[in-house]
């Protein structure tokens, strides 16, 4: 049987990056990948702009302080102050506000007082600067933040929140990325009934497969198609695959891939043409998963218990997603944690355990969630990791560092 | 100036949780908060059932092995099996498949061959079992994963994917939850234009905010309602203001809260009449943030400088977001990180700077990214983390084991 990791790099080798599309800042992309350089066309700020409330003033007229310099305007955020500033003149000036030509300085309005004074019959108003200023004082220069030419994103960068602001801020509201992908998820099973059914018949079991592998598909940003339940039937399965094919392009197909005698889902991959590239990966749970192709639809054939579906998503499935969507990371967040007791699981497959941690002091903790049964989506629901063991591990003795994978990014990592 | 700390408590003591919401499984439910406590009606699975593809025996057959049990017929996942099986019999059955009444254990394919026999002239089938099995070997019990009343998931929980798999396995289709909360976003300036806008004029900056606070409030789980950008004019913003509390759950108004001449924030909330819980917080950047109610309506008002409104947001909005939604932890996560680099940044007041993380040999590292003024947006950009500074920190050596706090959950906590 396939070791994990050759089952992995073999995966990844025949997995490409989806093409590019043009898309804008309204929709959802968040964590999407971008497709191209963003060059600044322009400075921000666009001009010399005033950091404090206060007035702008020709430093070399505060040498001396107190001085009384004469108020010739007011410019507000927004606006433009259109005369050039002469000695012994200050404009009022707003926080943002572009600095008026013939100042190069700023002085704060908490170092000012204003004074209005009769000269030459005229009340005119002055300002009392009360401390020196220094060239440059106060004023945000143009091209601060960002130089016009300047490369502000590279392609192949992950979007985030602060990063969306700064494509807005350069007027770039239409941008390119690589796709998100669009996912078919057929789920199949004779014993399978929607989850809606309210009486539950014997022998029955309701599909929780589709609904964790939406729920995890939306997550990785993912564009989930959902299939109906498709009966232990050859011609059946294989129509659906057929029709996957024609509008996704990834297909994920839940149970009928182990050796029973009616888990056609082998055969009808077969039987439609696609290249087998692996065939059980030696993990505990999820062993009995194979990796096909069509053209350059990948396949993935998950086993049907609903932990092997969650745990060969997150370890086999979401990597190749991640790649599609252009992302160099591809694995789960991973830490090392002292286990809380001993672990007796011999298996010589890797195994994924489900796992509970929490942070104290600055470390690291983690125990396991209960029974783990590959049917048990109990202690799957409790656990916010997995403890990994390699092959062959058979005992781990408590207060071991255990390799662990985060599960779900929500529960901040031992979050204050 | 308040303490960030005591500014924090303020603002949660006076954030109740949102009102209850039914929803079904079909909505974007993955991270909202359960409002009920789920019992399941039925055990899960429903009844015994064959952990293997194998034969279905009466494990008191198998105690002298090899030993030929004769087929009486086939059960699959999803039927049943009605007669009843006596001794000397088997049944061939599925992976899933209920367990026939008068079986107690199924022995695995892989242990057992199957024969044809003449017996009274009748061609039959028949079973060798090769190996003994025990009474409940290979058996599923019924209730294994979920017992009928158990309680499996209780208020308060935040749903992960496997917990939504969990609902669907029992039929629980539609849930209450708290209500993701609606927030209306008003960004004032006269400084202010649309991204979109191609050519900016002189003064003039792009509403970056905007689409900084509509990428966070989606990520956190929030509805977005976004409002046109209002001019400082007071008339218009106690206009939107008003608007705004008639439609969503909460306000956040960008800018014009300071001091200045034309910051009218203020005066519009007080003209209004909502109550100011407190205004300028000792942090570094987002200083001019000011927390007001009206009813039961929060109103944020964030520092305009594009990095100020992403810090108080994180630091202050979001703890009050994740209040409302019911959910425990109200921080970003946080861990210790050992500093690249001399840092001298001294202020009276709590600092936010913004730092880049990784991990090496299970150690994290942290370096910050550039230019820490509010105004620059490139160096948040780059950032993964905040690197958090108590109040009156002054120098902190290279090597140092400092606090930081995560950002961006899709960066992977230094991933393998």
């Amino acid at each position: 049987m396939l070791k994990f990791n050759e089952a992995k790099k073999i995966l990844l080798k025949n997995i490409d990056r989806l093409p590019t599309v043009k898309t804008s800042l309204s929709e959802n992309i968040l964590n999407t990948v971008l497709a191209e350089n963003i060059i600044s066309p322009e400075n921000i700020p666009n001009c010399d702009n005033s950091q404090m409330d206060g007035y702008a003033v020709n430093s070399s007229d505060t040498k001396k302080t107190p001085i009384l310099l004469k108020i010739i305007g007011e410019v507000k955020a927004g606006d433009i102050f259109f005369k050039k500033l002469k000695t012994g003149e200050a404009v009022k000036i707003m926080t943002g506000a572009p600095i008026p030509k013939g100042a190069d300085a700023v002085v704060m309005v908490e170092d000012t007082e204003e004074e209005r004074l009769k000269v030459k019959g005229q009340k005119l108003k002055f300002v009392k600067i009360l401390k020196p200023v220094k060239k440059g004082e106060n004023i945000r220069k143009a091209g601060e933040d960002v130089r016009k030419g300047e490369m502000i994103l590279k392609n192949g960068t992950v979007l985030n929140p602060a990063q969306i602001g700064l494509l807005a801020s350069i007027g770039k509201t239409e941008i390119k990325i690589v796709k998100r992908p669009k996912i078919a998820i057929i789920t199949t099973g004779n014993e399978i009934v929607n989850a809606s059914v309210k009486k539950l018949p014997k022998g029955k079991v309701r599909n929780s497969n589709l609904w964790t592998l939406i729920t995890l598909l939306k997550r990785d940003g993912a564009i989930p198609v959902q299939f109906e339940t498709i009966p232990d039937n050859l011609t059946k399965i294989k129509s659906a695959i057929k029709q996957a094919f024609s509008i996704s392009d990834v297909v994920i197909i839940s149970a009928g891939i182990s050796v029973g005698k009616y888990d056609y889902v082998k055969t009808a991959l077969k039987q439609l043409g696609t290249k087998l590239l692996f065939w059980k990966v030696a993990i505990k749970p999820g062993k009995a998963f194979a990796f096909s192709k069509m053209g350059t639809v990948p396949i993935f054939s998950l086993p049907g218990n609903p932990v092997s579906t969650m745990i060969t998503y997150l370890e086999l499935v979401r990597p190749a997603l991640l790649k599609m969507t252009g992302k160099q990371s591809t694995g789960l967040p991973r830490i090392k944690a002292i286990l809380l007791h001993n672990i007796y699981e011999k298996s010589d497959r890797k195994q994924f355990l489900r796992g509970f941690f929490y942070k104290k002091d600055n470390k690291f903790f983690v125990k396991t969630t209960g029974m783990q049964g590959s049917g048990i989506l109990k202690s799957m629901s409790k656990a916010n990791c997995f403890i990994v063991l390699d092959e062959k591990t058979s005992f781990i003795k408590k207060g071991s560092l255990v390799n662990i994978e985060i599960l779900n990014r929500e529960d901040g990592y031992g979050c204050d």
